[in-house]
């Protein structure tokens, strides 16, 4: 029989990876270059102006490796700021120097169960969480996971009861983690091609496969768990941007 | 022993998604530009008058996220009528800055049980489902789908009693969802690589992640579906693509 | 214990399938766009003459959605002419603007349960199968497909009576569509990354979608197919073609 | 109980598929395509000469369909001359209108239930095997394949005598094509993204399919195989390819 | 009931694997190829500095097939460290001209049972381990791979003393081949799209293969081995590129 499922929801949240175009980038006039860096900072100015204002939130960070080069992240409370948002930063000067590598549409989301009898509307907790500030901390690792219908590892065939048994089971392994990572869970069903995006803040990068390597025993993981590409890097400023695509 | 499969459908649909080409569409002269977008209003205004006639259905959405920027959706009494339409499109002068993201071909489909002794080539709701008007509300979201035929989850093994438990069940599901989300069901056997296309329109989008997280718990979804590509956007109106594209 | 199979091959067969390269073609001057369409149109009559001598035969498509734009079709009765054919054509002008989309290589295959004491060498209705002549239906549909080699459902592990009596259920429901759609059967076992092609011919598109639709609750399909991707379109002229291209 | 695994193997193998670039090979200038075609020719005979003195053996074939126009395929001693040959066409003139399509990297492999007492250093037959010239046969057929290791079809947790009786049955329908089909078989464990490589040569190209149909009833491929990637093709030589090439 | 998982993890690793782009090379100037040359040696010496000084250790290989031509290996002490690196040889001349082909980012990894009392931090011989200078050997050979969760072959819900009796199984085959194949695992979970990392190091190219074969019969291997892509190549100095790249 199936039950109501209720998710409390927060920010609508878009992932944008991209990989520098170094060639074309080179090939630019050191004006251009110049101009599309300063239209970016502008840009970067103003989400972090909606930031201030705690309309949003907005994270620009330096990948690792051949998948992408940056990934810039941004929360906003509609779907339709972040469309906008996009179509304004892909008609930028720099964009045409950034290839599309990946992208990711989710929203916010947080069980029900936190709620306990809060209104999720006025409590300050559930507000800074479902509207949340991204953590300045150094290191980001995000992935995209899904949840497994196969013979008897069927997650949406379990008991709602045997269901909170193995995400309590798996929380107590993220509590082992308090101060070390920090996550952001955001919801995907109906929105993107897998059902929930995870995005992890740490200090010390190790601190990322520790906690994901431990919570992969975990019975909702080990049973249950798909999991999508997994991207890290690091948290970077418009001056370390600068840096990066300095020629 | 294998039953009769009977299903009423009505109009053929073409899904086409399009990525912006945005670096061609900069580099194009402003009057290059501004004769691509007339060209396609006029397109647009013609395949809005065989709407008025009742003679097909069209919309034009902004897609959120890196996998496509547009999608202009075709419905049309005969399959040659959009393969002509698609062939006009291609060799319009926008179509060189849209690149080609996904296209899904299919034909609405009803079950036959809703028929019930109505002459679905004359019963005004039956017609109506069957050549529909897509909906003007705000948002759209698009996906293809497969029944899975696995183990002991092999759909087309089923007894069509049991068939129809589920689909009733989950039909139950989608029905409270009744004035915030609708549907069109396109059937893609033998037309494309998935057996159906979902198209869905909601006035808020949260709808659509909480209609189809709800009924991924439904039996025939927990068990049987098998989900592609999600697409999300906004409908747009002519002025809106003009401001979309403004460089 | 592993049997003899046996089949009777006939004609071997190249399905390509292209995407029309609008930009390159626009850009084209008219004096190439009809030297390309020119030299195209005297290929295809050499083909049509290959035809007329009961030689070969050939057929010109035009596809739907963004897989594909055009399907050239070409039988011939052997593997060597075939590729001699694809070498000429990939020179040809008008394969500048066309763009490799999917090929498939087979040969024409039947039962032997067929030939029951007729020789396959002489007999007029067993070379008429062996030898077809493409039809000049309106509606066209290609997918490849393998039979699956998973846990209980190993179509090559099954007894032979056992797929015996699939395939003949399998033959009754095609049975239906007589004079609805005929089938051409070719195998690619060894040849292409599929065991083999189906190609099917109708007066009414729909047909394609209640034929494979009612076949895939037959046990043969349910259990044991696995599908690959599907191609629709309409059969074209030369003249037609020239209408296509025109720009 | 893990048993040591034995194989006696012979040359390295190289497998460089490639599609030829039309539009560019038709862009450059009849010198240059001369001058292309003569340097390539060189690099063939000298190749052919490595083969007259039986320290390796080459193979150029014409492949059917879009996956690939060409196959060079190499034999060597050692790996280092493979990798210093590819290196040699990759800088040449021709290799700049031949788009790289697929590679395959392995060395010549037998069981050593064939060796039976023989020094395989010394023996004759073993080393014709082992380092063998590539036959002058007129057509080429070549797979890449895998063992299942999946549930109650896990090849790897067979026991010995079961891998021999089943490999012993597939030999059996193998040798029925004595005389019509010639296979080469290439280990690529730890090389290449598949296990196995398989390249046949035949006469009558029907015999690809017959045999490679009446083997997949063979139990071991029923139940193990994994296959990848087919490509068929012709034999050719130095005039065939100015031929293939001539535009 | 999950366990805690506890490695050690010593120095960070980028693999970057690239394909020369040789048209492009060609068409550059003798001069710009020297001075793309001359930078990248420089880099090399660089990093080669870093190695000598024991903060790091690099490696160039060059690879066989068509998958990737170069791979240039790096070990660090902190993950930014390898993403400044991977920036600047990203920026370099030289870079314009290789084609990203594939990456991996790991960590060193070692089983703490290795750590057996003594101190990690202080132990020569798990220093050496933990912070390895990449061996001078001749060849290379690099893939990643998973464990399975499927099924009864779920890696992640075997007991800790299972998985410690499948693993040592595994490390007396490796031990067979002291002397002939050395090997560097990296961790990956939480970074890359795989769990670990295997570069192996030999003389002779064919011990790679007899390793791996003998392997899968490993009972750790045949359940619950999932291999990605394998890459193979030789170890390359400085003077090698030039020859390599030498046109």
């Amino acid at each position: 029989m199936p039950e109501a499922v209720e998710t409390l929801d927060g920010w609508y949240c878009l992932h944008d990876f991209r990989k520098i175009d170094w060639s074309a980038w080179k090939q630019a006039s050191k004006e251009e270059r110049q101009e599309a860096l300063n239209e970016f900072n502008d840009l970067l100015t103003s989400w972090e102006e909606v930031e201030s204002n705690r309309n949003g939130s907005v994270g620009l960070y330096q990948i690792i490796g051949q998948k992408a080069d940056l990934l810039i992240m941004n929360l906003r409370p509609t779907m339709e700021e972040l469309t906008e948002l996009e179509n304004t930063f892909n008609k930028s000067k720099l964009a045409e120097f950034l290839i599309p590598a990946y992208s990711f549409v989710s929203v916010v989301e947080l069980s029900t169960y936190m709620a306990k009898g809060k209104d999720p509307e006025t409590d300050p907790e559930l507000q800074a969480r479902l509207k949340p500030m991204l953590p300045k901390w150094e290191h980001v690792c995000f992935y995209p996971m899904d949840r497994k219908r196969e013979g008897d590892n069927n997650w949406f065939m379990e008991e709602k009861d045997e269901r909170g048994r193995l995400m309590y089971e798996h929380g107590m392994t993220g509590r082992k983690y308090a101060g070390k990572v920090r996550q952001i869970i955001t919801g995907s069903i109906g929105f993107d091609d897998w059902e929930w995006g995870v995005t992890l803040y740490a200090h010390d990068m190790l601190q990322f496969k520790k906690l994901i390597y431990e919570m992969r025993f975990d019975e909702v993981s080990a049973r249950f768990a798909i999991f999508g590409e997994f991207f890290i890097g690091h948290r970077k400023t418009k001056d370390d941007l600068n840096e990066i695509m300095g020629v």
